[in-house]
């Protein structure tokens, strides 16, 4: 296929067209992704998630110019200035239009830069259905030569969750002044951080937020507990290896302005430590290995309901769901009734 | 089985120890769920969601508090003061293990009241599991008697659509000062909303906040954009019958300020006035068939999977789980060898 070359070669209108039918899910679609499967799996996928509010795309812009400036440094392996990718997950919004206001706001900083590619996503309204098109699409980009890509994603739960999968390295941010402690305990979401960002970080509560969120690291990381016995509790906010056998990483929390580019390279700083640990523990290739296993999972999962349902005939389906709706079977006993006793 | 009766009776024990099979899943749960169901349907379900730091959780409270007030009053069809059941659906933390502090908290105001039963739960790792379990936990509460169940969830995304689902009425809670409008555009969760909340009204922000969320209806709802060209743009925080012969909800936006107990009433008279609407309209048993359809198709699709995995020989996925890996085959081209291509 010629666009599969196209994409390949990082052609945009290629790439933006490839995007769409990945996107949609149509045949086309399936058979880009099957192409260019073997092309995939080079770009650290960096993970951006964190409750509303907290900046999480001014930060995200902010990192993508970081990562676009001309330089002598090396990060993620790669020499500056890198090759961008940035792919916007927001909830299918009937008011706005999200996806292409987001486009527009973000696309200010970096707009008419060739090496940057931003991509704004509705999430699908199926479960599963968000991370499975995102991986697709990561995929196209992957393959297209990105040499790092930006996935950022609203809200909290579930859909953090599923980030993480997708992820090699998860930021997860927090402001101050979003809430009291509790709160922050229940969101629940620290525990798939690989990085800690304080955006925001001149408002008052700063200070708070970093006490809450280190208390609640030295809950999660015993050793790093033990540590605080031996007076250096400080240490705690930076990559600290308990054993070099098996190095343990313990989640740095980085405090940045976004909007005034205050500590935005701190934190590509620690993004390019984490990669580091992620190639020299061996951890890249589990987090590889675990996240195609989650995506075939999910593909198996949806391809088996989908070929049951086309079998199944739908006046039965009608006749188990009407008695389910007049509560005479409960919803377990309307399962079996629908699996082991349908007609062949 | 004596368990049974003792939970129709409203056995505060007997409730507890089926909430826990029922949240653990156990056979003893299904067969639970199973004699219960016919005794299910009738307690109206309101849900409460927004992001961390908007006080959903005081809110809950107080909303709790009012229904328990001895009064002359009928809210939802029934004399006050109602039978109140509360489920917390906190996300799994190992930090804290959030579901007990979380109990702990909220119980200081309501501990003792034998009119009121309080359940945390953590939410499960899979996808969908979360709205099940919690769909069962409602059906035991439910069937126990009580008057309202109110269902408290943490996060934004798919856990509120699915919460949505659940409820009868779904409150979306905001605050003022969580983000700017650009970020209450993206947590996109305005579309499930029957009643707005704007809590901790008495801060800073509080207009700014219920201006954004009011334009956002007016995009949302046609009708009251046209309203709006009447002169009579007030009326839109209230509730506004379009036409009698198809009654429209709009919905109100209500200010409170929970910690005070400012608003509450107003707040509990939306909701009744709301749940009329559903009664008057045929939304209730619009809203009950759909939660059951969703339900079953979880559960359908659940089995599915569980009984095909169970027949698969692990070797032969475990060898194609490793071509995937090696990027010899697309997840796409696993799946097929995995359906199709099976040893028999």
């Amino acid at each position: 296929m010629d666009s599969l070359q196209s994409i390949l070669e990082g052609n945009r209108l290629a790439i933006a067209r490839g995007l769409t039918q990945v996107e949609n899910d149509t045949p086309h679609g399936r058979a880009i992704l099957n192409s260019l499967f073997p092309y995939t799996g080079r770009a650290p996928l960096i993970g951006v998630t964190g409750s509303p509010g907290t900046g999480k795309s001014s930060l995200v812009n902010q990192l993508a110019r970081f990562f676009r400036q001309p330089s002598q440094s090396v990060l993620l392996g790669r020499q500056l200035p890198l090759r961008v990718a940035v792919i916007a997950v927001d909830p299918t919004s009937p008011f706005t239009g999200g996806a292409i206001l987001g486009d527009r706001v973000r696309m200010r900083d970096l707009a008419g830069d060739p090496g940057v590619f931003i991509r704004s996503m509705a999430t699908r309204g199926s479960l599963g259905g968000l991370s499975r098109t995102t991986a697709g699409m990561v995929q196209v980009m992957d393959a297209a030569g990105y040499d790092v890509i930006l996935i950022e994603t609203v809200g909290a739960g579930q859909s953090e969750v599923d980030v993480a999968r997708l992820a090699h390295t998860t930021l997860v941010v927090e402001a101050p002044g979003l809430g009291d402690d509790i709160q922050a305990i229940k969101a629940g979401i620290l525990e798939i951080a690989d990085i800690l960002v304080i955006n925001k970080s001149d408002r008052p509560g700063a200070e708070t937020t970093e006490r809450a969120l280190r208390s609640m690291l030295q809950l999660a990381h015993p050793v790093a507990h033990v540590f605080k016995h031996h007076g250096q509790v400080e240490q705690l906010s930076t990559n600290w290896v308990a054993d070099p056998q098996a190095p343990l990483w313990i989640p740095p929390i980085q405090r940045t302005v976004a909007t005034e580019g205050e500590g935005i390279a701190e934190l590509a700083a620690a993004i390019d430590h984490h990669y580091q640990h992620l190639c020299q523990t061996g951890e890249w290739q589990q987090r590889e290995q675990a996240r195609l296993q989650s995506e075939l999972e999910a593909l198996l999962q949806e391809t088996l309901v989908s070929r049951w349902r086309d079998s199944l005939p739908e006046a039965h389906y009608q006749q188990v769901l009407d008695c389910l709706i007049r509560r005479e079977v409960s919803p377990w006993q309307a399962v079996e009734q629908l699996i082991d006793g349908r007609p062949e």
